[in-house]
């Protein structure tokens, strides 16, 4: 089995010379200094989490506000200058890369955040604001923002790859986080998808439409952001188990019983191997799980006894659980650790964080496939994953110089591409599609759905300028007539 | 203030005499006697639950499965003739009426549910299968579909119409509940939007852009829709308030507090009066929350506790609860009547059962501004709504034959919709535009948003074949270039 060939030929860089001075004139008149074509700014923003190779645009724009954007975007639709949207640079696909140069447009500098509107639950942001910075802004409101990848992600680019991290079990992911968004389209017309209001049946959802879009139908000027109440108290438990199907089976008899779990996080033998070298926490070595109960103390602990008295039915090899901040935050160490755990598995490789989502039911089975291509190729990969979710992670950790070990991961990777989409699953959970993972996109969704996805972009997108040759471009499939 | 017109006129009737008499022949052949051309099964499907004129298709077919649909959009694509899905007809705001004529796919025979997957808690559904039909065959899982609008829907109409009800606030509303849907779009391709897995990063929301679009973008064949364990115990008050904002202020600050509320339904004093007039319940006339809990019965006991103490706060009139099926079932009848209700508030009167949403934090101003609405035009309408959603309904009660009241009502139905955009909200949370409130979509959207909706149509039903005159045309903005 091999990668499958790229929807189109990635040209080495498209010849926009005269088209590109111009926009650069006129981009640097309006925003003088917040314009730079300097190597090193160019190449911070050709370059994302991923292991892909860096493609840095010609210029790096510094927007302060929607009109700036605005001007940006119309600008570069005139002269058919690809518009690549910025937020911290943590994609793990590659969403970043300028593959046909143009210009990046960073949203670092829109990081005001509104209002917040206690009786509504909901904040207004600009794309710039990370998870982190929105936090610490409601800390004394007693609302929190739940959606938690890894990094300290920018909020726009956290709905711009739909991403989501250990809350979604309970609070959703980015999807369900956007009430509206004001987007900037192609052209630089001004568009609001959708009211303040909560829901709404009026027309189409013009808002999920740009939520994991990766900036490629317009880019994100503010959203207004739901939040949720803090909970009063907090338990966790991590629980060994002998085997990943007893861990995994543990996990779907949980979120079966109805319980409201706040946190169900899983971690392989090997990944929990790697973390208790990397941390020495004292972990028991097995197929782990990681639960989280939050509400009123009362409650929250009636619900951690159901937990282990349901864990027990699975002969778990070892059982901690932790109420102070202090205990859970030693127990989230363990996963909060596991990239870093992973990479130092072997001094001096490089890792590669691959995402798959496969039905919930289907699970254990995955994964256990996952592990013996692993043993097969002979690849080191620790397992993480979401499990109330059916999202996993693969830490691939290898040696980017030796050509086999190359050639082995990307057969990995293939596989677990393909066994996520036979298995009813998707390609991606949360990390997107990028350029790493379009090929595989035609493969899940048949031509059909790229059909489909072509004609969306095609419609708003018809000059192919925002962030081209991620996800779909406008030429990508016959329209529908 | 006056109705917004028509963003184009309603023509009487295409030409489309030689096209229909082909497409009539070619369905004929393929479904014999599953085509109807009667005049009273045309009728039955030209009118749905709206006070709107009806408009009966040219016939109606009653496919059996996904080919023959494929089949009926091919043959109907290929010579431009215009095709309604059609669930139970059960609509709002004239979703149903054929007003260019042409075919009414009726989904009722396409009433098959699949296997329950437990542990993915989903269960694929054909389009005509009613919410009560999928609770039934639910009863022995443990598991149950909790989108509730007043009505048995087909579920490819509570999908089309971007659905909810009482259990939204828990729950979700429709959008939240479809995991993947099969379309047959405008030509006959088959589409699936998404696999079964929770939750994807892959691509655009293919799935989202069905959901709300009101059979304009495709027809729906089958659906992968979420269930949710069965709560262990329930509970259930009925509160009496001296005051609108007192009632809904309680609601505020009930989830502000972060309790798990499962349902919190207001109906306004009027209501009340109707409902105990009509069903003599023994309630205390007073704007009025109905509020449940479910899960564990000692949680649900100290949340309905901690409930009963917030809304101590708002001096309340009278304060019911209730525990077992049947006392529950009699607070939830003061809900159940209140339609019927309001309709006998005068007898030979008509009813129309009109729908709005704003942020949480307006809803007392939007309340107390549509009854002093109603007093100044002299409407008798009785309110109720999902307050934990913002989203509220007029049950406006005229008759029909005095134009007077007809222009009245017609001037409060304007000032309603356009309240709910200028406080932030939407035209309708729940029931959808349908041709009723295409007027007023360019309001709550702007130039822009009917831009990307109309491209969007455009680019998935360039021949405008699919449920023409709702929500958009493809000819109803420019194409972005």
């Amino acid at each position: 089995m091999t990668s499958p060939a790229p929807l189109q030929q990635q040209s080495s860089r498209q010849p926009l010379t005269d088209a590109l001075e111009t926009v650069l004139a006129a981009l640097r008149t309006r925003l003088g200094e917040r314009l730079s074509t300097a190597r090193p700014v160019r190449e911070q923003h050709g370059q994302d989490a991923s292991y892909l190779p860096p493609h840095p645009p010609d210029a790096v724009a510094f927007p302060e506000n929607a009109d700036e954007v605005a001007f940006i975007l119309s600008t570069c639709h005139a002269h058919r200058v690809p518009v690549i949207a910025f937020g911290t640079g943590s994609s793990c696909e590659g969403h970043v890369a300028a593959l046909n140069g143009g210009i990046c447009l960073d949203t670092s500098r829109m990081n005001a955040i509104g209002p917040v509107s206690p009786a509504d639950m909901t904040c207004v942001v600009e794309p710039g604001v990370t998870r982190k910075m929105l936090n610490a802004h409601l800390r004394d409101t007693g609302l929190f923002f739940p959606v938690d990848p890894g990094a300290d992600a920018s909020i726009g680019g956290m709905i711009s790859t739909r991403a989501s991290g250990t809350n979604a079990v309970r609070y959703g992911t980015m999807k369900d986080h956007v009430v509206s968004l004001d987007v900037v389209l192609a052209d630089g017309t001004r568009l609001r998808t959708a009211s303040a209001a909560r829901k709404s049946s009026a027309g189409y959802n013009l808002t999920q439409m740009f939520v994991g879009a990766e900036g490629t139908l317009g880019v994100i000027v503010s959203a207004t952001i739901r939040l949720h109440p803090i909970p009063e108290a907090t338990e966790t438990a991590l629980i060994a188990f002998p085997s990943s199907s007893a861990a995994i089976d543990c996990a779907i008899a949980i979120m079966g019983s109805g319980l409201p779990i706040a946190r169900i996080e899983y971690l392989d033998d090997v990944q929990i191997a790697a973390v208790e070298a990397y941390s020495k926490l004292g972990l028991t070595i097995g197929d782990t799980l990681i639960l989280e109960c939050a509400g009123d103390p009362q409650t929250v602990a009636r619900q951690m006894t159901w937990i282990i008295e349901i864990a027990g039915d699975f002969e778990p090899l070892d059982v901690k659980t932790a109420q102070s901040p202090e205990d859970r935050a030693r127990i989230w160490q363990a996963r909060h650790d596991a990239w870093w755990a992973a990479i130092a598995l072997r001094p001096g490789a490089k890792g590669i964080p691959t995402d798959s989502c496969v039905p919930v039911s289907r699970m254990a089975e995955a994964i256990a496939l996952a592990r013996s291509d692993c043993a097969e190729l002979g690849v080191t990969a620790p397992i993480c994953g979401h499990v109330g979710d059916g999202n996993f992670h693969l830490c691939v950790v290898f040696d980017p110089d030796n050509a086999q070990e190359k050639a082995n991961v990307d057969e990995l990777l293939a596989r677990l591409s393909r066994r996520a989409i036979a298995l009813g699953g998707t390609i991606t959970g949360e990390h997107g599609i990028g350029y790493g993972k379009r090929g595989y996109l035609v493969e899940e969704y048949g031509s059909a759905g790229i059909r489909a996805m072509a004609a969306i972009k095609r419609a708003l997108d018809p000059r192919d300028i925002l962030n081209p040759g991620k996800i779909i471009e406008a030429s990508d499939a016959l329209p529908f007539t």
